[in-house]
């Protein structure tokens, strides 16, 4: 639900001047996206969507992820490509914000995954993870592994005494499961690294037809470089559990084969797939604990909920090696 | 900012399964309009918006308000049209809610008005009014003069005791004003009714081209039988205000002009142009004071701001008959 900052019609026909886009024909508001404020557009030229950097995105990392998305684009990934204007420039101001437009792309995503939605996902995470290869400069994953304790901290006194959870123990559990992620990390180097997603849930990739295929990756602002079996283990906890909280091996399998088919995982990535899989339980656990206790409480936005993710955490500390994840 | 309910791509194609629209191409949350939840679709026959209706809506009510906006596009207003599945059935049900799906219409809705909007806007609320003549069903207007003394004691406490005002003495103002409303508004009969809009504010008004023209008039779910110039006085609230507060005599001109021009007022509604001013001042002051403290304090929504409306409301109580108002 987003759209944090208005624009004035005077300040779109200024900023659209820019571009060859030809004339203005419709403008309104996404309720999709959390970060940025996100418009649909259409001109002349055809739909595209303009995007408001709001507070939660460094100005410093936008050319990183324009970069990201173009290289991306030029590989044949079905992601935004940033449009640019007559002086070459894709990333401009709006409203005093840092702006860009970029293409639309047509698909719906998935309310509900399926089965079906997995493998298509399998194979552009794959393909994201090849393409990206060519990129040279790297951005520091800002809600990597070091992010994990400062943020822990950051909810403790909140985990501890109150809402949101209602968990005994909560803290001791994440404390234990925070100490077992920094000793069986992998270390430096031991893993292939590059570009990943680090967000790929159900509302950033949009599919078309029966069998759905994949026709769009979007929303590349937590994109960073580190592990890309990382990247696996995000899209496990994203697309793999059941509403009822039970791990799918049937969508995991799916997953993991269309993946390999294209990018075969290494033996050390493998192994390693369970303490990725705890690891990106535990920051999107921690986003979320962050996200509930810094929210007053009658506040009326949906804050997603923490607990989902202790299920998942849960699940993945018990899980007995890599098999029991499809593997 | 308007998704409340989330619409499963199953759903969705079952639903889309008793059109003819072709094949589902995209699926986009709108953030805009409050009471539903709007959704960009666009399939092989074009683009449509899915409204799903949401609780404050009374589902008796949709019937006579889908009629309503084909009877108006039938006679050439520019308002989206509902359209009917293969059984000739516009107003079904998805996600658990009264669903249809109505045409898209291009245009931007004005952030900041200017004077150019007024004219087109003045001749498109006259056509409205021209074209709604022939409807014969009533719906009574459910935010009209006799629910504003029941508003007004339903935000009582709150408004004398605590925020949001922090106005001294604002209830018996309100109080003072509401009787002087109730004493001077016009007698049944006396004014020409028909359907109004009731609603009619720049975020549903969408313009096109330079000078601007209207091409589209949205969100017809306050529409109601009323006065005809209780709609221009709404107009008058919403479009001829600057933003420091102060009334624009030329938007005023401009509108009551280009409205004039199509369907001139009569002797008595040009009189009663001030006292329906100030009866739209009241009904959008009360429903935003409700709202605004119907709302908990550390809540992350926007409420309107009900002191905006307290300024108009002083303006057009001060006001010097209808030369003041651009008459």
């Amino acid at each position: 639900m987003a759209v944090y900052t208005e624009v004035s019609d005077e300040a779109l026909r200024a900023f659209l001047a820019a571009y060859d886009l030809g004339d203005l024909i419709a403008f309104r508001g996404i309720a999709e996206g959390v970060e940025n404020s996100n418009y649909a557009l259409r001109t002349g030229a055809g739909d595209f969507i303009l995007t408001l950097y709001e507070k939660r995105v460094d100005p410093a990392d936008l050319p990183w992820f324009l970069a990201l998305a173009e290289h991306l684009s030029a590989q044949g990934l079905p992601c935004p490509l940033p449009v640019k204007a007559r002086d070459g420039v894709a990333l401009r101001e709006l409203a005093g914000r840092p702006a860009a437009v970029c293409t639309f792309l047509p698909g719906i995503w998935p309310r509900r995954p399926r089965v079906a939605h997995c493998g298509p996902l399998g194979a552009v995470l794959a393909r994201l993870h090849t393409a990206g290869a060519g990129i040279g400069a790297v951005r520091r994953n800002a809600l990597g592994l070091a992010a994990w304790a400062p943020l822990l901290d950051r909810c403790r006194a909140a985990a501890v005494q109150q809402r949101p959870t209602g968990v005994p123990g909560l803290v001791a559990e994440l404390d234990a499961a925070l100490a077992e992620l920094l000793r069986d990390w992998p270390a430096p180097g031991a893993l292939p690294a590059g570009p990943i997603h680090a967000d790929l849930f159900p509302d950033n990739v949009f599919f078309m037809g029966s069998p759905p295929e994949v026709s769009g990756v979007i929303d590349f602002y937590f994109a960073c470089t580190d592990l890309l079996a990382y990247d696996v283990a995000v899209c496990l906890n994203a697309w793999c559990f059941e509403p009822d909280g039970s791990f799918s091996l049937a969508k995991a399998r799916a997953l993991l084969a269309a993946y390999q088919a294209l990018r075969p995982l290494a033996p050390a990535e493998r192994a390693a797939l369970p303490v990725l899989c705890r690891g990106a339980a535990m920051r999107f656990l921690l986003t979320r604990l962050y996200d509930w206790t810094a929210t007053p409480p009658g506040a009326l936005v949906t804050r997603k909920d923490p607990l989902e993710y202790l299920g998942r955490l849960r699940f993945f500390r018990a899980a007995d090696g890599p098999d029991a994840l499809g593997l």
